[in-house]
């Protein structure tokens, strides 16, 4: 593994999570940005050479192109630390990143795009429609971590894996979609316990 | 890994992965139904004994509870020849599992769901208002797939693995929320392909 390329917008909180596990795992990416509001991977050439599926993040290693976020951080700590041991638990980190994909960013990533991107009153009718039910997705699904991390440091096995590091990419910003994090203080210690990490990055570092 | 429970509406396609990777896999299920219709996934003891999330499926093994339908798959397979060796080809399976809970599955199962399970004079406003998104996100994913397949026996790595299993769960039912396979020949072979091996098992049995 060398010579890694992310396609990526940088202000994606998807993509930031692959910066943040290469941080932790001390891997260099070459960073090439495209502009998701100006059309840049929906160009033909992107969809051609990059991602028939016109999204970023994209992970290029050796002329091979990998998508999806989650994939890219799995398959860069695929053999570390940051995956546990045992087939349960590593089936746990997963139930995590698929659940996070499912239940957490398309509501709390999309209503942050939605105002911070494209602007509400940019919205469509069915956008616009559909901000209440994301709403109380999102907060079902903040709620939910928040009960879960009462009694837990990390979200599976008791250590810092990429479950942690997928949850945390849009959980920390949550409050740029109005999200009120002050109201799921489990949820505030166990970002602070990943923020006073060594190896940690922010989203705009 | 013995004693495994399911807990499934076995109408869902979610439900249906498990058991079909289990059926390649020679494992036997003990199977648990819940009507989610009639909200049997979120009553207090579903929700604190089985899924905080209150949905299923969930697989039980030893008293240990995992929820998320592609999750509960790659541990019953990890290990065997379901999930492909290198760490690219595992993390392409990832991406297509990926790729199939938020780019498919919303779009090709919501649909299926709201025309057979609530039906269409029941929706919501909201719900009605995204339908054509969905029509239009759900051709588009089938689309992707089928022009995938053209040149492809399987989805990665020239052989058959979980990424076939999750994806064929809501493809192979696509008909039931009006989408037309027909027009997806390369769907249609790959399909056959599947349905013709030994181990196959159908959504129904």
């Amino acid at each position: 593994m060398s010579g890694l390329i992310l396609h990526e917008d940088a202000r994606s909180g998807n993509c930031y999570k692959i910066r943040l596990t290469a941080a932790h795992l001390g891997l260099k990416l070459e960073r090439r940005n495209y502009d998701i509001m100006k059309g840049e991977t929906r160009t033909p050439e992107y969809l051609r050479d990059v991602n028939a599926n016109g999204r970023i993040p994209v992970l290029e290693d050796g002329g091979r192109f990998l998508p999806e976020s989650n994939a890219i951080c799995f398959y860069l700590a695929n053999g570390s630390e940051l995956i546990p041991d045992g087939h349960f638990d590593q089936a746990d980190m997963l139930r995590w990143m698929f659940w996070e994909q499912y239940n957490h960013e398309p509501n709390v990533a999309t209503l942050r795009f939605w105002k911070h991107f494209v602007g509400i009153e940019a919205l469509s009718d069915a956008q616009r429609i559909q901000m209440t039910g994301k709403r109380e997705a999102g907060l079902a699904a903040l709620d939910l971590m928040d009960k879960y991390l009462v009694e837990r440091k990390w979200f599976v096995a008791d250590r810092f894996s990429l479950a942690d590091i997928c949850l945390f990419a849009y959980t920390h910003v949550a409050d740029e979609a109005d999200f009120d994090l002050e109201a799921y203080p489990a949820i505030i210690h166990w970002m602070e316990r990943i923020m006073l990490m060594p190896e940690h990055i922010g989203l705009d570092d």
